[in-house]
């Protein structure tokens, strides 16, 4: 899957793809079908153990997309598709599947599934991230460079303490995603079980899913959609720390800065006219997703805060696209900054050289300051580094404990 | 092209699709060769009259799309993609394909007649939308219903007032639609057409390319990004006045009130466990296209204010995708609105039944202010509609003004 | 403090008040001052406990705020005006004032002790509100109502377990309000607390700081935004859950539905003309709050993303007033839904009149399911509620086993 | 009027403040009685000509905000003030005052005072914007400097072309605010102006109302929300247009650039603790308002997406506090703007110098097209300029043809 309007997009691979988000519903009637065999809720010969994915696949994609509208969600035309194929083969799966369940279970728990896969991959992503840049704030502890504030030389510092700061917030970020959890949705038509407890004993028969599915046991959340929202949060929050490296990367690699440089591979960064041109572009791309993702989680607090009724009239149908759009935008950009970060060209020597050139700006702090303490006035820009060590051993530290 | 994540999506048929970006592409590259070639800039063995558009298709979509992080943009793979089909049977067109032009041009222009093919097709619906909603004002001109302000009712109304009220939000956003313009990008590297300068006459070339796109001449607007923010500002009221009527819909589709009712459509509405179910969904998925929308026109809007340089890091990069699904939302949900409002069932006896069982409480205002200006209290809702008649020939005659 | 424009502001108290970030960017230099002087950093005679306080104050308010904007910041003229009054009475802490320090040091702490003080206050109101809604769902966990499903009538729920679908929502936002955690922030000039160091030994010194303020004891988090993010996140997910009540109220309190009803009070909603008027106005005012606040938490993340240097050149401007509109507007919210929750009026004989009115519906799902597992169509709504007193036990069981 | 949490708001004056909206309500109850007592719909001993005013001020803001939540809206506690003090006074007024009207009659009417009086002085600001900004066009016409892309070098170009293409956008913005319309709101409780039909000639009295007040007769738009999004949007796309600005001078204002500096005033851009800084202070705090306003318009028409029945239930609500502070933000980011243009420093040596240092890249595209069009590779880039002066004379034939 690709978005030509969203270049970079296809390293979010297939998840929350419209095919995958089709397979995650199937495999939920699955596992529901399981669940109420197994428990000799629906007959034996209902049983297709893992049968319903070879029945519908990307081929069906487009039309059960466009069927969609009917019913509002995809689930009707899907059941209408599963059971016109099963009717000879399996009429008795045919005759249950579903049974219990309302499409919003369906919906919900398949959306939870991509989540869950998606944040699966994008931790790997993260801890790739992660890696590269302890990496950096290691190897560049003690290399200065000019501090900058409110984009004029400030004091100064090290690159091994913006890239500890850049550490901090992947940590952040890793440890919000880490916290997620995945609860399957099973609460029939209004979320009472009323249906399921017809079939049999409903705790069990969630449980079964939610077991098989590998999802966590829940109550119904159709009107609760903080597993949503939490998603949604520790996914913006991860652009947030991306962002703020990409950032800076743009700022620094500006020709007239200079003091870093992206990864250069083969084409990359190449403009359609300017032979020389090495845009840094993978910075580009993660800002560019970070200016995005606010505004789709914002979407899911709406949704959220719109609830109403037992299913709300429009709310819930925001959640879809939103997320997934969410969702592969911070796959893209965690997985564009791994390489970035692990790549990324430091001239630590260029640091210095302005840093030693701006040093009476520098440290004007420094001498300011001198004179109250009786301090002799510095003028070498590496003696005014203070905290600096410490706080990258500390955010080292951090980062080593909590790897695996 | 269909979204299983957006139900309807497939209403904005292949509009500001990724296939109908990659066509829009190509077009501005064969309008910009025929203009070369045309002005004697190129030879005449460049010339490939309607050429390009043979040699890309939606079948190369996800290869240009995969290869346009490189550069950041979809530009240059496919620019790779027709010099290489173009090589042999072309090498002149190959050579002179693009000179002049830089990817933003290509992009912006791309987008350009994306959104003026959406906006021609949008205004087919509102145009549909319109005369379906000015058909209800007229015919329910008299039909009284009870008023109702945060959520309690409040003075009597007539259900052709609600509609004419509808109505003067259609015309407000058709107005704006229509009054869109869409210019040509063409400035080179940075805006200064200095390639095209070495090419030829630079005015005339842009002249001649704009004239045969069917778009506006205009100076480079790479970094005034009026024209697309004025264009989402204008969708955005679009669905600003039909979730206005999807919202009303809603509340007088509710059971317990019961005045309004979709149109009956085979299968629409149907639910995937409840038989009896005839669900709003025509209006839940305008709803659900209205609260998404603000924040898309939000992201274009930030992309303009973040404009820097000659060609911003990343706040353009946001545009494409942002325009696109706020172009294909607006247009499904036109779709369905003016199949919505064409089919509205009024149940007028069940609004005059409401209105006279709650004509004390519609009435407590006259009452209320008879005393004081020494007119008689009435008891009947249907002599205390004001200008109700007057407001409604107001929007009515404006309608029919403003139509063609 | 109060706002015109938005009514029930004066619930929020003075909480992130612009006079209280005034008073909280003079304890914050206060609880630097005592650390520099407690340390010997500073001279004895730099002391001045408690006295910066007596110093400035709510009329100082226009003056410090109309001389920000030369610094873009509040802290320089507020400084100036310390300093100034400290002139002749105590010119060692004049002199001592604020060293070590940089601007950002003061205005992001204060406005942490703001968010602190302002979730201690939210949690009040969240308790008052859990004790309330678990109330409801408890007293109400039999009364059998209509359960809706996109407006529709869909199958039998009880009033108990809308309401512990309502607490649920609230508990998670609880959960999240208590695990903020409240650090200070001290880095100066660019992070490194080269200054601190100068005047002594920084790691005491701040954790010195922390301790005087009741903060937790950090690293520089001036570029990394995780502090106020999380409480954003923390803050929206709480009017999410207020909201969704709210909506549900709004619905409810519908005349044609009437099953639910605001607690009267005193000239409570009414109207300007019409005197028969009860609008529900807690739940217009809370809705009002939940429409806004995600739009403020992502402006919230597109500062973090933004960040760039060792100060962002904007994005940080952006958190103040953002961070104090969304405190203020989530605790009116919240006192207002707590309000409204403790005097709700719910009539269960309308809800069960209504459900038996309409049991062919409710009960449709179940006569469908009725037949395939060879068990008798009921006719009862209240027979057919599933799940639904357990999923009630189970989240007061949590509300329980949360609540001190 | 001043706020802690926005440096510069007091550059927005008393517009849109809590102040001005009390005494715009006022205004309106005023031009309401005066318009029924000059019908004869009300005695004459009603008549209070310009009485009103002096009845409640800025003392009473507090109380009536206070007041507000009971109603929803402050318009209830203000009627209540002012028929109190009128009652001995003039009881004929207190009886006649507000006959006819509802809230939100009172409180649109009252917003669209509000701002009309905001466009009018922001117009002011960007003429001086504008003429500002043309002087830098044309003083800065030939003035050649590095174009940049993608922060990177791409052509040259002149910064009289930067200056043109930021006053295309000013313009743009003028354009819109100039086409603003400013209706005025009567329709009674539910828009049917029923009680208004009591008192007198409706059609009369509103055109007498909009007469005295200066604004346009209107039907009732209270659920057609058009007159507040479209001011929403001029009003954004006035920031997008600054914040453009903005931008361009923090980049080039990095002291590695060195081209741009802000006007240097006495004590702006200074830090608590670097005595050397010289923050571009003007660009970061008008940068910071554009952030937040596409949010802020988003928001207003998510209001009027939201709309329901004759009067909504929340969405109503949000718009007040949004437009207000959306007011107040472009109003003093266009102020800051007018002052930064207009002693905006242009250091064209440097900016020569550089492009110079760089031709070299600055001028790769033209020695790749030399070759292919045979003409001679260039090494000066003021050579290489194209259509820089054409366009820059257009966009001042622009403004010269826009301003009276």
């Amino acid at each position: 899957m690709t978005d030509l309007f969203w270049p970079g997009d296809d390293r979010a691979e297939e998840h929350l793809s419209g095919a995958s988000f089709l397979a995650s519903m199937v495999t939920v009637e699955q596992a529901w079908l399981d669940a109420l065999v197994a428990a000799g809720a629906a007959p034996a010969d209902a049983a297709l153990p893992g049968g319903l994915a070879a029945l519908v696949g990307a081929d069906d994609l487009a039309a059960v997309a466009g069927a969609a509208e009917a019913s509002g969600n995809p689930v009707v035309p899907l059941l209408r598709l599963l059971r016109q194929r099963l009717e000879t083969s399996s009429p008795a799966a045919a005759r249950w599947l579903h049974r219990g369940l309302t499409s919003q279970d369906v919906v919900d728990t398949a959306l939870v599934l991509g989540a869950r896969a998606a944040t699966a991959r994008l931790l790997e992503h993260l801890d790739a991230a992660v890696a590269a840049t302890a990496g950096l704030a290691e190897r560049h502890r003690d290399a200065v460079v000019a501090g900058r504030t409110l984009t004029q030389h400030a004091v100064p510092i090290t690159f091994g303490l913006k890239a500890a700061h850049w550490l901090a917030g992947l940590l952040d970020a890793r440890d919000d995603l880490r916290a997620l959890r995945f609860p399957v949705q099973v609460g029939g038509a209004a979320g009472t079980l009323a249906a399921v407890g017809l079939l049999g004993d409903a705790e069990a028969l969630v449980a079964a899913t939610a077991g098989s599915l590998g999802l966590e046991v829940a109550r119904p959340w159709h009107t609760v959609r903080t597993p949503l929202t939490r998603c949604a949060d520790a996914l913006v929050r991860t652009t947030d720390a991306l962002g703020h490296v990409a950032d800076d990367v743009l700022v620094l690699a500006r020709p007239e800065v200079g003091e870093l440089a992206e990864p250069a591979a083969a084409g990359r960064g190449g403009s359609s006219t300017m032979p020389h041109k090495a845009n840094p572009v993978l910075s580009v791309l993660v800002r560019r997703a970070a200016l995005t993702t606010p505004g789709l989680a914002a979407q899911l607090h709406l949704a959220a805060a719109g609830t109403v009724d037992e299913r709300p009239d429009g709310a819930w149908h925001t959640e879809w696209a939103t997320l997934a759009t969410l969702g592969r935008r911070t796959l893209a950009a965690a997985s564009q900054s791994a390489e970035l970060l692990a790549g990324l060209h430091v001239d630590t020597a260029r640091m210095a050289a302005r840093a030693s050139a701006v040093a009476p700006d520098l440290l004007a702090e420094q001498r300011g300051l001198a004179e109250l303490v009786g301090a002799a006035p510095l003028d070498d820009p590496t003696r005014y580094l203070g905290a600096t060590g410490r706080i990258i051993d500390e955010v080292l530290t951090r980062a080593r404990e909590e790897t695996p």
